[in-house]
C-alpha cells in the first residue's frame, strides 16, 4: 500500500527504474473529457532525463501509451491505465548498487523494510517512478483547466541564489523559456553557471520550486484533516528529495505579529469578497478563498554524485564509492513539472470532493468552461 | 469526509467549539492495551486553555471519557469513542461572529464552502477541535512506547527567538519544566516575557515547534506516496495556524552541495548500520532509518487579536473589528501536545502496516517491550 | 478498522451493548440539509427492543442526543455525532457469559481474534450496535428523498410462512399498520402466532427481509468492484445475523433460460427506455436503470434461545447453557429498519460518488426537490 | 473509482475487452514471495475464453507479463503490475452494438451514467475484465497457502441439476477433472450435455457456484461493517452475472428453529474448540471460526443469446436484436476461478489486516509454513 494517492480522482502509480516499465492507473476520472497521448506527452517531455545539457544524460524519449479508459479520444469514466516502457537501460552502470549503499538513498531502508531491492538504477525510489504522476497530472490539468485554473511552477532559488518572482504575473512562457525554468532570464543564466560548475565538480546542488495556482475555485479543501494546505503538502513531500513545505508567508510570516499578519477582508468592484494581502497563500481555514494559492518545496542537493563518499556494503563492511551511474546535479529543472503534477492532484480531488458532498444540494460553485 | 486519519489505526474526529462536546473515535487499535482516562488527560491537561497565563483565559477542564472500545481497563480492540463535553462557553463574546468574518480566519472560507456555520467561537475551525487529536495520540504514544519509542515536541522559536536545543539529548522533564514548553531554560523567561508583552499590546505571535523521535523502529513508510515524511507533513500541516514543515535540514540543506549534506553510512560497534550526520532527518527514501526523525512545523500568530481590524460582514459591508473573545496571544505552548499527537498517530498507524504487510512473511522488526 | 462504512458519505459506528453508550459519527454529509432528533428517533424507535410484545422485552427508549455537526436546526457539512446512552442494563443476567461461550454467536470468535471481550450483553457483537446504522441511515433517507427516492423493507416470510407482496405497489402504511412489519395483513397474523409459539418454546426463527427501492436515479454504481449489487450485498451482509442475499431474479432466476430471464429494453409514453420486466431487481452492468430496486436478506434464527444446549466454557470444558437474557425470539421485524438503513447508506454515498465524478463535466441526472 | 478492492492488499483492475489490454495492479504485496508468470497463467488458463466446446470460441492465450513489483523471482513489496494484451479482436462482430441495447446487459447503463461506452465487446463491463482479478487472486492464494489455506470452487449447480457434493471433501483435481468443473462426474456429463444443447438452441443457462475454504486461520474478519461474510459477499457480488450470495445455512437455515440451526460446540482431542455443526460457515460474528467457510454465488443465464429479443436502439426506436459476437451459452465453468479469486482477495487482506491490528502486541495465531 501507500501507491494511490486521492480520493475521488484516484491515482495509483507503478513501476521500477529497471523491469517492464513504470505506468499510473487513474481511477474516477469524470468521462467525456477529451484526452490524447499527445497531451500527456507535452508534460513527460518536461519531465524527462536528457532533455537539456543540464539534467542527466541518460536519454529516454518516456512516450507513453494509454491502455485503457479512453475511447475515441475520451475519457470513458473507466480506469486511464498510461504505460512508458524502461528503454534505455545500462544495468552495467548499476552493479555496485547491488551491495553497496548510496549515501543519503533510498538502498539501505528499503533492504531494511522488504528484505529484498530491486538495485538496478534505484528500483522503486527512482525519480522514473514520477513518470505516472506526471502522466496522470496532465490529466488533472486538463479537467481543472475547464473550470479556468492555472497552475505555474518554477525554480525561485538554486541553492543561494534566489530568483526576484512575482508569482501573481509570472507566464507558462517565461518558465519554459530556458533550461533551467526560472521565470527570470538573468538569474536563470546564473543558475545554469552554477549547475554546470557543480557538475563538473562531480557535486550536485538543490533548491526551492515555488507554484502558484490562479482561478482557483473557492471552497476547496476538508477540514480538518483534509485542509487544502495538508494534502498539498503531503502530494509535494512524497515528491523525492523533498525536504521542506511552505504555504503563503510560511516559515518567514512567523517573524511578523498577527497585526502584520493577518490577511484583512474588503469587497472588490465586482462584489466579490477579497483579501487586501494574501499571507495565508490562498487557502484560510484548510479551504481555498480564491486568492492565488502560492507555495514552496524544498528540494536537497542530488543524492547521486561523482565525488568519492565513505559508506557500507550490505554486510556492513566500510567501503568508498563515486557514482558513476548518469544522473542530474540539479533535480531543479525536472521537478517542476513534478510539483505541478502533484498540486493539479490534490485540487481536482478536491474539486470532485466538494461537487460531491457542498453542490449536492445546494449552488454550484460554477460551471465548467466550454 | 475529510475528518478521518489513518489507514489502519484511523481515527476520526467531530465536534464544534460550542455543542454538545468534541471528541473522537479510534477504529483499529490493537486489543489489550492498558488504557485510562488518567493516561488520555495527561495529555489534554497539556493542550487545554487557561493553563498558564500566558494561553487564553478561558478555564475549561476538558474533562474525556471512554465511551466505548475499552473493557476492565484494556483495550478491546473495537471503536474507542472518547467524549469531552464543552463547558465554559460564552456565546455572548462570539455574536459579532454570526456577521462578521474575521480577518485570516476560516469564517469566510466556511461560508463559502458549505453555505452554513458554526458562528460561536470558530465552530469546527476552532482549535478545540484538536482535542480529538490529542486524545487519540495518547493511545498511540502509549503503544508506540511499548516499542521503546519516544516523542518529545517542544518551543524551538518564538517569532525571532530562536533557542539553542539539540534533539538528541532534550527532555520532557526539560520542556515540561516551564509554561512556554521551550526547554531552554534561559530562552524559556525571554520568550514568556515577549509573549506577556505582545498580550498587553492586543497582538499575537508565532513561531516553530520542533519534535523529535528517538528510537524509531527502522522501516516505518510507505513509498511513493506515503512516504513518511509525506504522511508526517500532512498530519502537522492539517493542524490550525500551521504555515510550514521541514524534516532533517529541511529548507537550509539546500544552501549546502550533495558532497556536504548526504550522510555517509557506517558500521557501529553493535554491527548496526548507521549514518555519521542526520541531515535527512531520520528518514530516507521515504522509509524511517533508525536515525531520530527531527521535524519542524511553523505557526503563524494567532488570526485573534484585539486591536483594530478592518474587515468585511458576510454581506460585504466594510467593517472594523476588534476582537473581545478570550484567546491565546501565541498557540505555541499549546501547540507542542498537537504535534506531538499528530506524529503519534502518523507513527502508530505505519507501525501497523509494516507489521500487517512486511512482517507476514518475513521477519519481525523487533518485539513489542513487557 | 472495519467500522467505516462508505466513500463519500462515510459512517463510523461505536459502542459496545454495556458501557458509555452507542453510536455513529458521519462525516462527509452535505450541508444546510434539515435535520432533528426527531427525524432520528422515528427510525430508532422502529428498531428498538420492548417495542412490541413480539420483541425482545428489554425496554430501551434509546433516544438520541446530537452531538456535532448540526447547528440550528441544519447540517453543517462537519461531522454529525449522534450518541445513544446504555440504560436498561442488567448485567447479573450475563453473569455466566463470562465464561460460556453461547452457540453461533460471536463470544468464542471475539476472544480468538482479540484476545479479550465484553462479555456483557454480547458486546460490540450485539445488534445495539445497529443503533449507529439507523441513526445515519435516518439522515441518508432524507437526503435520498429530496431526489424523490422511496425505500421500503418489509418481512417477506418468517420461517417458512411466505407472504406474497408486490414490492411494486407495498406502502410504509402496510408495513408499519402491524407489529410483525409484514404489509400483508392475513400473512401478518399467521406469523405473529407463529412467533408467540416459537417464544413459548423457548426457541427462535428466522425468515427474509425484502426491500425495494422506487425513484431510482438512473447512474448510480461504480464499476467494477464497487458495483451498486455488491455494495447492496456487503452492507446487508454486514447486519447481524444475515446469511444470504439476492437481488432481482436471485437465486431464483438460475432456473431460467437467458431467453426467459432477460429483460427486454422498450420505450415508454415519455420518451424514457424502461424494461419491461425487471428480473434485473433495478441494476444492470452494476449501475441502476431507474427500474425499481429489489433486494432480499435471510436472517437466521436468533442464536440466543432459552433452551438448553451443548457447549464449552473459555477453557474448553463441556457444559450446557441455558440463555436467561432477554432476547427476541425473532429478529425480522426489527431487522426491517436495518436493513433499508444499509439500503439508504449505500445509495447516498453512490449518490454523492456519481455527483462527484460523471456530474463534473456532464449533464446533472436530475435536481434536488424543493 | 470503484475499480478498487481491499484494504492492505490492495487490487486496482484496468482495461476494456478492446483496447490496449485488461491487468491489474497489486499494492501491498508482503514482499520476498516467490512469484512467477507461470503461477498467475495457470490461473488465467482457467479462466479463459476457448478452453473447452462449452466456452465461446473466442480464443484468446490471454498471456500474461509481470511489468513490475517482482525482481528475480521474488515480490518487492512495491505495487505489482499485470497486463494482458488484447488480442483476438474482432469488432466488425459488433458493430450493432454501438447503437442497440443488448438486453440485460450494461449497454444502457453505461450510456446513462457516462454519456459514453466502448461499445466494442462491452468494454468495461465485458467479463474479460476479471483478468486482473484472476492474475491477483493466483498472488493471494499463494500468500494464503503458505498458511495452508486451500480454496476450491466448484459448479454445484447448472439450472436445476444440483450435484451431491461434499464440501469437506471435494478436491481440486475431481473439478479439474472435466471441462465444466463439477467434481461429480455424472453430474458433470448431464451438464455438458445440458449445455450443448443449450448453445445449439441459441440460448444460455445459469447456475450456483459453491466455494469451500479449508485450514482458515481463526480470527479473520474485521466487524461490524467489515465482517467477514460482508467482505465477501460484495467481492463475489462485484463479479458480472452475479445475483445472488449465501453463506453456511444460507437461505435455506430460515427454515430451521434456533435449536436446530445453532452450532453447539465442543473441545476436539487436540484441545481446540470446534462446532459439531458447521450451520455458520466458518463465520461467527464476522469473525472465521477456524472450521470450514462454505459459501455459494448465484450466476444468472448469460445476457449474451442468439435468438432474436425485443429491444431499442440507443435513440430509444424499438428493434430486434440477434447476438452475432461468440459467447459462453454457460458462463460457470470460467466462473469458478473468479470466485476463488475474489475470496482469496478477501481472505488475504483480512489476513494481513489481522496481522497488522491484532498480532501487533498479542500473539500470533501462527506461523507461514516453509
Amino acid at each position: 500500500m501507500g501507491n494511490t494517492f486521492g480520493h475521488l480522482f484516484r491515482v495509483t502509480t507503478f513501476g521500477e527504474s529497471h523491469g517492464g516499465g513504470v505506468g499510473v492507473v487513474i481511477d474516477g476520472c469524470p468521462p467525456q473529457l477529451e484526452i490524447s497521448e499527445t497531451d500527456i506527452q507535452v508534460e513527460l517531455d518536461r519531465r524527462r532525463p536528457g532533455q537539456s545539457r543540464i539534467t542527466t544524460p541518460r536519454n529516454e524519449s518516456d512516450t507513453c501509451e494509454i491502455l485503457s479508459g479512453v475511447f475515441q479520444g475520451k475519457t470513458l469514466g473507466t480506469p486511464i491505465a498510461i504505460l512508458v516502457r524502461n528503454k534505455d537501460q545500462r544495468s552495467q552502470d548499476y552493479g555496485e548498487m547491488a551491495t553497496v549503499y548510496r549515501p543519503s538513498h533510498a538502498d539501505a531502508t528499503y533492504d531494511a523494510k522488504y528484505g529484498i531491492r530491486n538495485w538496478q538504477g534505484g528500483g522503486r525510489s527512482s525519480a522514473r517512478e514520477t513518470i505516472g504522476r506526471v502522466a496522470a497530472g496532465a490529466i488533472a490539468k486538463k479537467i481543472l483547466h475547464r473550470f479556468g485554473v492555472e497552475i505555474i511552477g518554477y525554480v525561485r532559488r538554486i541553492k543561494d541564489l534566489e530568483a526576484p518572482i512575482d508569482p501573481d504575473t509570472v507566464t507558462l512562457e517565461a518558465v519554459e523559456s530556458n533550461i533551467v525554468r526560472c521565470p527570470d532570464a538573468l538569474y536563470a543564466e546564473k543558475m545554469i553557471a552554477l549547475i554546470d560548475a557543480t557538475r563538473q565538480n562531480a557535486d550536485s546542488i538543490g533548491g526551492v520550486v515555488e507554484c502558484v495556482v490562479r482561478n482557483v475555485p473557492i471552497g476547496l479543501g476538508s477540514p480538518v484533516f483534509d485542509r487544502l494546505e495538508a494534502d498539498l503538502a503531503k502530494g509535494v513531500m512524497s515528491l523525492p528529495a523533498s525536504k521542506g513545505f511552505e504555504i503563503g508567508s510560511g516559515f518567514a510570516g512567523t517573524l511578523l505579529t498577527g497585526k502584520e499578519h493577518n490577511d484583512e477582508f474588503y469587497t472588490d468592484d465586482t462584489g466579490r469578497i477579497r483579501t487586501v494581502t494574501n499571507r495565508s497563500g490562498g487557502v484560510q481555514g484548510g479551504i481555498s478563498n480564491g486568492e492565488n494559492i502560492i507555495l514552496r518545496v524544498a528540494f536537497k542537493p542530488t543524492a547521486t554524485i561523482g565525488q568519492a563518499q565513505r559508506t557500507v556494503s550490505q554486510t556492513g563492511e566500510a567501503t568508498v564509492l563515486s557514482a558513476k551511474g548518469r544522473h542530474d546535479p540539479c533535480v531543479l529543472p525536472r521537478a517542476v513539472p513534478m510539483v505541478e503534477s502533484m498540486v493539479a492532484l490534490v485540487l481536482c480531488d478536491h474539486l470532485m470532493r466538494h461537487h460531491g458532498q457542498c453542490e449536492l444540494l445546494g449552488e454550484p460553485l460554477g460551471e465548467p468552461l466550454e
